[in-house]
């Protein structure tokens, strides 16, 4: 749920006199995304979406994903653009926010992930990464595999009461994980969404199939191994409610992912590790917020639990071929 | 925060084919409206809201309000219109809660409210209590003087805790109003919003000067005393933050109200008394909710004593001229 940050009207208007995007017709709050405050902004000009930027993002970072959002978009990815202001910065303030106006997506979030998703998103991953090969500047994953060990530790006291026995086997996975991580040198690298779950990937339909609309929500965005991503989306996409992976899911987003862009032999053989990875990260932060958040706080917390049956699936299966690469 | 029922994509595509609004667009989740799920919904068509009904609306209720709202639509006022499917019913049902898509309204409701904007929401209000006059059906309202005494008791228990003194209070204020309480009969009665609070109401600008553009949430209109509904909006739109009584914002609200339905001898000589019932009323339901509201809940608990300072103002200053009539 998602509106931290409450704006006057007054305030919204007095911002909106710096662009040129027509008389405001609405403003509403838009319960979706986690980290920010999204609101949807209709003028006489058409749809926008404005977020404002809460305290979880850096500020100093905030150009380089909206410069990265406006290079996509030019080499044709349906992302959201952001709106320059009258004086040509995108970036601006709002409510004491950072604060950016960017184009309205048309599309659904799969509420129930389909095989006939994950085809076209493994298609859209693949475009993404190469829409973004000549963005050169880097910006580092602070929530890459070296971060992974301290957070473990950051959660080493108050994880036991989550899960008896789980700090172990964290501990155990985890060094596995660290044994056998690709050099980042070893495997190709640019510039990764790193967090797109299916409430960051519109559809529409076409003839009843589902086809990509837009990707939303780049403020994990990261220079990474393009493979991690990936194996973040099989994480992400391929299971099913019962905790089953679903191969044919993951077939098709390997298949349309590397029609595109086709994984290396290193990349491929890599794969299982770096689902394990991707495994671990989303693991170990919702570990830290579900012990780090106040009991009663107005968040939802995700279940880090979910996280450790995907970790095992992959520690057990561990070829490329079992994940259906 | 207001998404409580999702909806997958295939229940809403299979929804929206039993419409004639177009093809689906966009749908997201509205973070506003705290009792149902809002959704904005775009077509080929234009946009819409789409509500499910939660637990708290009674669904053999929504025939009258649905039919209450195309009523007023009807005869100009601006509120949502009910789209009926393509059998003519606009009372539907979605992931297994009653549902019905309204148009969508222009409009932003005020984060902060202005003097300017109560004379507006007052010629509105009248407009809504003449739109209705024709609209024959009652509905007796759940949350009438009958019902604050049974409210106060059962609050009886846990209400000290939020409070000491509060109970013995709430019983001698709440004596008081049952004591002068209008009859039924003794005022005009018609149909009311009940709930007419800021976040309820749209305004766009026009020269710089805020006209209501739309009234939304007719969720607890009802039969009652028209004055009542006057009594409501002063409780909701002129007190300031400090909990001082701006009394520049309820003549304004007045003044607009009585330049199209005049107020009464009767009306005004009551409109003390109907204050201070409508800040138990919302004192009340605000005190039950906290009290029995589980410590961690996902819902957003209003502050029942922001009411408390209200009813107490109301109850020093009771006469007509002290609060702007």
């Amino acid at each position: 749920m998602a509106v931290y940050t409450e704006v006057t009207d007054e305030a919204l208007r007095a911002f909106l006199a710096d662009y040129s995007i027509g008389e405001l017709l609405a403003f509403r709050g838009i319960a979706e995304g986690v980290e920010n405050s999204n609101y949807a902004l209709k003028t006489r000009e058409g749809d926008y979406i404005l977020t404002l930027y809460e305290k979880r993002v850096d500020p100093r970072q905030l150009p380089w994903f909206l410069n990265l959002m406006r290079h996509l978009v030019e080499r044709g990815l349906s992302a959201p653009m952001p709106v320059p202001g009258r004086d040509g910065a995108a970036l601006r303030a709002l409510a004491g926010r950072p604060a950016a106006i960017c184009t309205f997506l048309a599309g659904v979030w799969p509420r129930r992930v389909r095989a006939a998703h994950c085809g076209p998103l493994g298609a859209a991953l693949a475009e993404l990464h190469l829409a973004g090969a000549d963005y050169t500047a880097v910006r580092p994953n602070g929530l890459g595999v070296a971060a992974w060990a301290p957070l473990l530790e950051a959660c080493r006291a108050d994880g036991e009461g989550v899960q008896p026995g789980l700090i172990a086997e964290l501990d155990g996975l985890l060094s596995d994980i660290l044994a056998e991580w690709p050099a980042q040198d070893a495997l190709p690298v640019g510039q990764i969404h790193a967090d797109l779950f299916p409430d960051n990937v519109f559809f529409l339909e076409e003839d009843g199939r589902p086809y990509v609309s837009g990707l939303i929500d780049f403020y994990f965005a990261c220079t990474e191994l393009l493979a991690y991503d990936v194996a973040v989306c099989l994480n992400a996409w391929c299971f099913e409610a019962d905790r089953s992976f679903n191969v044919t899911k993951a077939r098709a987003l390997l298949r349309e992912y590397s029609a595109r862009r086709p994984l290396s032999d290193a990349e491929r053989a890599a794969l299982p590790v770096l689902c394990r990875g991707a495994a671990i990260r989303f693991l170990l932060t919702r570990l830290y917020d579900w012990v780090n958040t106040p009991k009663g706080a107005m968040v939802t917390r995700k279940d880090p639990l979910e996280y450790l049956y995907k970790l095992r699936f992959f520690a057990l299966a561990n070829s490329p071929e079992a994940i259906g690469a």
